[in-house]
């Protein structure tokens, strides 16, 4: 699709310097664009590219005073990168709009229904009796277990696995590889050392406007539900384990993992590869470092590191300190002898 | 599939208080179970929800004296949670021998073979010479490469990938998402600083009643097997490097690694994030904390934790201490200015 | 396929004592090896096997002096394990090379495109615009989105998922599950406590002979590309954030993680479970030990280990008085006590 920057203008609310017939068909950094493309500039950082950019418009602050003059049309606007963001939003979504149908061969049970504007892509299966909702997009070679519903204006990627009698809200995106509803991780002692399977038949709850990232795993509830509240965001490569409850627009960075029934506040961040135990809460706005093992329930607001994990300024500061443990270490010996030899001249 | 508390309690060997003719077709919490469901009561935690839910049937201990008369109709046993594992486990077998037959399309070689009551899910692939045992399913979109052997009562979850060689033994779980024998990670460095790659022609051999979580990866052999055996139990994005074994019954939590040639024991336990370097062993009963990173062998017995890991005791004293290193320096500090103040004092 | 001994050694240069028609049809370990199986004997410590072994041909060094006669054919050498990984290549790269044609179903866009003596396995996907260079095996399950490029001899397993405008070099290597291209994890904080998502329309690109193991993920940049550059080696289960840049050859191992807009140079090593945070330069030739915490920027040649890590050495002579914190803080305790007995004794 080709803009000429007056339509663009009227996206952004902008005002157009230049040429408004000129037109663009994609989006590029301001250092990379080629004669064709959009680009935006809101770093000061990059002012010298303005001067010899190809791109074909460039959005910029309307404060911005030119040094020199430039090829490019510019459209003036308040806050360039938000509104470089809302026509890169904007644009995405006429893209996925335009995805609609069944591509074929893909598997739809007799049972499984779906709303108006829907895109199921070529073998994609959908069990018994699962529900898509309107302008939900189901991309190709993706599983939806029996009685899964999903709700509307979800975007489904290649590849994702939902295993049956799970629930997804609206507006929820899940990227590619992520597995929603396996077993949660039970297995009961036997005498003779072995282990018996405890059956897991809960399911797993996203609810609206949850982002998930790509090859994470959220496993099913022994009993009840695994729930992944309203807008929170998680990266790739996740672990969720069984009954876990993450509360509303929580954040979770990639290769971090919750344990079993561990219940997580609102506006919760937890750092890359943090792990944190099972049954246990972590209070809302509470903090956790990246790689910080957390092995007991924090109050809200507070931020902890380290592995086991405890207050975060405590910690930077003993880990300061342990930097300098060979140090400490020679001063007591030094000390021992000091006083040994002291206590010889004294006594 | 909808049953009488009747034949409930025959399955459980229990004795019915209330209506026999109670009907239920699925499970709940006691707390949230609706009418029409089956639950339990075990946790005394719970008893106040006994005379409030609606579930239809309960299974409840035959020890339990009620407080007051209850709407629900009750099966007592010796220990109520065992009863309803039990029955959960009944019900999915009974769900799982329903599913048989191969959806279309699918992808069968001309020389791959199945026993009796199999299922093969739309889009799934069977290389040459695959051999699939009786009563195992096979869900859509997984890929069985040309080959690999899998036993009887086996179930493979959606989109798992097997590639060519592997054996998988009898009554074998394996999640969606997860990999069997990608290659190991081998890499020669040549003199120009580029790698060449090292072949890696083993395979990966899973025992009988192992289970495998979601999205976990376990690479073949560079030349023999990489195996799994019997009754070990391995949870979500594990990575099992090439050659490695791990021993009978043992279990692994979500998100370890364990590196190439490393022997694990039997009945060992390695709890979440854990990683265990290359070219180890881990004695039987052998355990090893969560995010610990192990460098060396362990005895038999023996527990560890910490990165690098050591004895869990002492570590867990050195952890205990190290918060108060801060203090410590302090001390250090003022034993110092002591000292020199007392030299200068009695020199 | 069945080689006679002849034949292998002219492919290894290699000269033959005994039966220069036995033949082979697989490779096997010197010590588990049957009939028909070639085999090599490289490290003493199997010599033994060489008298056992039921292997019908062995190759062996030009230097071996036999200690008694042997049943098999020998192939001799100046290097045997080296030889005999130069025969597993051969024989890889003829078995992958045996591999074209279309199998159906599959699904490819009218305006996609490939090359001479490529292989699309049942049930792949290639969208508008997707271009295959010759010789390129795509494996079955494998989604390849609108717009990306393949190069030429690459090898796609299967259920790999490249998102839409990716870019893949020459003879580069994807394991099973791994996503190329899912959007990087940018959300935008309002003042009501949700995220608004910030578009990801940058690509990624893998240029030649990368290999990037299973399950691994590398997220599309925001804007511009995330790359990994010639000849890098990713592991499993690794997580790639988004305008990541991993240099030349860089190896990496499995589960570790980088995170967003980080530099990571030519030649460099990071151990598994390692994390990396964001905007930083690991400089050429640096070392990042195993479930190591990268925080700062590391300089060329330099090694770090430890979480929040730091020089390598340093690092170790902390980590080694931290055992004997218990012991210092004793010693620490009995400096206090004896300086102030000795003060009261003194003053």
């Amino acid at each position: 699709m080709i803009f000429p920057a007056s339509q663009i203008a009227l996206i952004v609310s902008g005002k157009i310097e230049g040429d408004p017939n000129a037109t663009v068909g994609s989006f590029g950094k301001i250092e990379e664009a080629k004669e064709g493309q959009l680009s935006f500039l809101a770093n000061p950082k990059y002012e010298d590219y303005l001067y010899t950019t190809r791109a074909s418009v460039i959005i910029i602050s309307e404060a911005y005073e030119l040094k020199q003059p430039v090829q490019t049309t510019l459209i003036r606007v308040p806050d360039a990168y938000s509104a470089f963001a809302t026509l890169l939003s904007k644009y995405q979504e006429i893209m996925q709009q335009q995805m609609t149908g069944v591509q074929e061969p893909s598997y739809i049970a007799k049972t499984a229904s779906y709303g108006q504007q829907v895109f199921i892509g070529a073998f994609a299966y959908l069990g018994e009796n699962v529900k898509i909702g309107n302008n939900t997009k189901i991309y190709p070679q993706v599983y939806i277990g029996n009685n899964v519903v999903i709700g509307e204006n979800c975007i489904i990627h290649p590849g994702v696995k939902i295993y049956h009698d799970c629930q997804v809200g609206n507006s929820v995106t899940i990227h590619s590889g992520t597995v929603i509803g396996s077993d949660g991780f039970g297995f009961a002692p036997q005498p003779d050392g072995s282990f018996k399977k405890v059956p897991q038949i809960g399911n797993v709850i996203l609810e609206d406007q949850v982002e998930v990232g790509s090859n994470t795993t959220i496993d099913r509830a022994t009993i009840g539900s695994t729930i992944i509240r309203k807008g929170a965001k998680l990266d790739n490569l996740i672990q969720i384990a069984h009954n876990v409850e993450i509360g509303n627009s929580s954040v979770i960075a990639a290769q971090a993992g919750v344990s079993g029934s561990t219940k997580i506040g609102k506006g919760v961040m937890i750092g890359g590869q943090a792990g944190i135990v099972g049954h246990i809460q972590l209070g809302d706005g509470s903090k956790v470092n990246a790689q910080s093992g957390v092995s007991k329930s924090i109050d809200a607001g507070k931020a902890v590191t380290g592995s086991p994990a405890y207050d975060y300024t405590s910690a930077l500061r003993s880990q300061a300190v342990s930097r300098k443990l060979p140090d400490l270490e020679k001063r007591v010996k030094e000390l021992e002898q000091l006083l040994k030899q002291l206590l010889t001249e004294t006594r």
